[in-house]
């Protein structure tokens, strides 16, 4: 027997309805790819995604057809995650980091009929074109420019294109499982894989982002989605923000430190969130400019480990509390955050500060659990520690169009990290299991020597990993990318592990660089710095 | 083309199996029937639940088969709540407040085979025992009791029967749109009508719920919800909680202001959750003992109207804030909450707290508009009135076994309620529909003369109703209760609404009462004055 209730699908396009609605005056303000800052609102994003939507709906494309975007964060961008993805369509947010060969693997994989591009990215897009026989539609985020049209024949202006949209566009209904938006995950083998995010998932994912522990955004909030909209749908933030009505700050092309600074006392933002690699850069911004980002309350940081002396000086030098966050594209992303429980308040502030710097809790929603080789299910005692699976209502099924069959084991989809688990629930992420160093059999967290690492004055960076040892197979190197106008020794760096880990785990060795190589989602790219340094210890 | 997800059905069981995992040793305080405070926990209920669900299971009922309890707020009605529609049965919680032929009609008509009774009800419950003949099993929330054993025969003991049941019992999955649990409204004419919530609509109201601008439970939170879980499952509550692994005390049977107090101030409760009746008890005890009620940050009031005074006491003497919420039997119950937008920061104090008074806006998840008679759109300009419909993920589709054809209007169901909604999606309960006052053609809202009168230091509490009046067909009368020691004139009083409200509206008299009828969900019994006062105008 059912129950007696309305049974609505769960759409993106009533998020964006409800922003729009009860929301309408709410600041949106975008930093321009050409420069500037635009305000908006949330009723006016919300009518400009019903014009594309129409609009869209006019070009007679199949259902869920992909539209592509190659953009920066901003007002457009969030407009067309709405027009898209409410018109039925597929929204395929594309990482401009990426090679031009795995862009143009990418859009003849999603066969991409339409393509948005930011000024920015024109070159690019224009270069390719030929190689691109599924695209029907090059649009350019922004008015019409004869430059650019001169340049590329028949390319589309977005805003002539809302403007034969029409504003009072009905979205449409239809199975709440329908594919909404697509983001492919730059694997360290093979090609790029495609994640199929579904209206559910994201409508789900976002009333979870909403809660108090994980990141609870608030109608009163100021956020600054620094992480990317290419990049997992910048968090979820573009949804689950019009799901609060919370303001917004799209920070655009600029995500230097300085620039960030800039943006948070502009606006007053409250809550921001992106990648460890982007707050050292605003951090640095921040004591140079003297900055004391006044009205910044939260950051969630996630995407690598956040070092815990970043939480340290968000905390005693700003009173910022850190949400550290753990996901992953296959997750939507969000698998855990960092919120402490109510029990925690009677241990000692050292303890409790402890607590906060591992990866957190899953909210309800996602479940948890590591294994061995073997598949078995391990102890969630905080020590073991062993390959983590997880499933849930936002963790994906199989990518888009890959024979997956036993991708799932058993219903659990493995993340390729190793972790552990504490009783109540908190995971720390030990490393990517292809980053673990296994020495003489053993295994030393590349994550924890990082950490130790960067919280030395006298660095900028720092990464560790295990190079070729003749004895023990792998030893862990430091990787140190030293702060400006500082020159530590190598003894003075392998001193600082002293008594903050045990002897056998200090790295053999320091090879200083300057700068570490990143990939396109911002994470250091390990297998780079492996290439170049796998022979130091042997030869 | 379907999204490449998870899809998992949204079930109960999930949300007590991610608090029994996440917080298995977070706080439940319980109030037993016999007296007495029992401290459980998350783990506990989780595994007593699973044990139930067992149990149930193996008494062959069918499927979604109804398990009803009468019963107060406490621990063994929260497993109970899991336990049964864990299991895939449907929990149909009764008032205990209604009519004998009430009782029997409801648990007839719902075919109730089990019966859970807190110790309180069992001489009710016996005494109409042949009067229910699809009750096949009287349980009693207790141990083993040998009286009660003699007295009704084949009479079962709930923590016998657990005792049988698998703790590690696993929840059965199934259609996320199965019905879970039961509650029926006293409507004002003809018999209580059921309410037959699904899973679905429980997890989504319970995600919204969790959102800041609604509630927002957090792990860190002691909640106290004194509403009981015999109407509209306390708020749903007992499910929020639990997806946020809150703290929770359950009042058990002494819902007066003393215990209430002492509740709060023993076990730190920070969120509280009932009717303006309750508080006002609340409030006077307080004040008696000299309670700061310190612990205690915010309150969520509905229900009925919230008068302001109420929620400036909460403020400026307890420095608690209140949430004055509105939603219904068929709401789940909820509909909208009141917390202020960003811009309001902006506006002079006394403005922002006025837009505290009203019921608040709607969360994403449901819709709210009002119609003028002919079922036409009225403008949400914060000054037309119309009747207030609404729709969404977790408002009813019809009445359990009803045929109700022509229920809902183009999908929308009629609350029965007078309202203005504002362009932000702030609502004003103007009154009840039936309760609203019809001066000459005129409206008067009964809701805001109400709130006046109780604001009187020298006033307990109070009604205004419409009754005859031979030139205006109506006319608002103030049914007055004095407060302690205090015996204020009629003049006085009337006197207090000069400026207050339009002279036109203020009430042709006043009657003093002892006290005013309340019904089995503690609101106001109108009609029962109005039999009583209908013809003071007209004699
Ligand atoms: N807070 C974090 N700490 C450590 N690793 C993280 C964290 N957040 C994300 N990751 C890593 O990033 C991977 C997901 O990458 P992506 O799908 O590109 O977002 C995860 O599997 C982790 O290895």
């Amino acid at each position: 027997m059912l129950g007696r209730m309305m049974t609505e699908p769960l759409l993106i396009s009533s998020l964006i309805e409800h922003a729009g609605k009860y929301h309408a005056d709410t600041e949106i303000w975008s930093v321009e790819t050409t420069g500037g800052v635009e305000t908006t609102s949330w009723g006016q994003v919300a009518e400009n995604a019903r014009r594309l939507g129409s609009a869209l709906t006019k070009l007679g494309l199949d259902p869920q057809a992909r539209c592509a975007t190659i953009a920066w964060n901003n007002r457009r961008h969030l407009e067309i995650y709405y027009g898209v993805s409410g018109a039925g369509l597929v929204c395929h947010t594309i990482n401009p980091r990426l090679f031009p060969e795995q862009l143009v693997y990418i859009i003849n994989h999603a066969e991409d009929k339409v393509l948005f591009l930011d000024a920015t990215f024109l070159p690019i897009a224009s270069g390719l074109k030929d190689k691109l026989p599924t695209v029907e539609h090059f649009v350019l985020m922004g008015p019409r420019d004869e430059e650019a049209a001169s340049k590329v024949p028949g390319l589309k202006f977005y805003d002539e294109l809302i403007a034969e949209g029409d504003p009072e566009f009905e979205w449409p209904s239809f199975d709440e499982n329908t594919a909404s938006s697509l983001c492919y995950t730059s694997g360290t083998t093979g090609n790029p894989k495609g994640v199929l995010y579904s209206h559910r998932s994201t409508v789900l994912h976002s009333f979870a982002s909403n809660t108090i522990d994980v990141i609870g955004y608030s109608a009163r909030d100021v956020v600054l989605p620094v992480v990317p909209m290419f990049h997992v749908n910048a968090w979820g933030s573009p949804y689950a923000a019009a799901m609060s009505g919370a303001r917004l700050v799209m920070p655009g092309p600029g995500l230097d430190g300085d620039s960030l600074v800039r943006l948070i006392d502009t606006y007053g933002v409250t809550l921001a969130m992106g990648v460890p690699t982007i707050w050292l850069g605003l951090l640095g911004a921040a004591k140079k400019s003297g900055s004391k980002l006044e009205s910044l309350t939260r950051t969630v940081i996630g995407g690598s480990a956040c070092p815990p002396s970043m939480i340290d000086t968000f905390r005693d030098t700003y009173g910022v509390d850190t949400v550290h966050a753990w996901g992953m594209s296959e997750m939507s992303p969000l698998g855990s955050a960092n919120h402490p429980l109510a029990k925690h308040a009677k241990l000692p502030l050292e303890q409790q500060r402890k607590i906060r710097e591992n990866q957190g809790r899953p909210p309800f929603g996602v479940q948890l659990k590591i294994v061995d080789d073997n598949g078995k299910d391990m102890p969630e005692d905080g020590k073991a520690q062993g390959d983590l699976l997880v499933r849930g209502h936002w963790v994906l099924d199989s990518y888009f169009r890959q024979d997956d069959d036993g991708l799932l084991a058993d219903g659990w989809f493995a993340t390729g990290d190793v972790a552990t688990l504490d009783p109540d629930g908190y995971l720390t992420i030990k490393d990517r299991s292809k980053d673990i160093i296994k020495s003489g059999g053993e295994w030393i967290s590349s994550v924890e020597l990082e950490n130790i690492a960067v919280s030395h004055p006298k660095l900028a960076n720092a990464a560790v990993i295990g190079v070729a040892h003749p004895k023990w197979d792998e030893r862990p190197l430091l990787v140190a990318v030293k702060a400006e106008g500082e020159s530590p020794s190598e003894e003075e760096l392998l001193a600082w592990y002293d008594g903050k880990i045990a002897k056998w785990q200090v790295p053999d060795k320091v090879v200083f660089v300057d700068a570490l190589p990143v990939g396109a989602t911002g994470k250091v790219l390990k297998r780079e710095l492996k290439t170049q340094f796998n022979d130091v210890l042997t030869v």
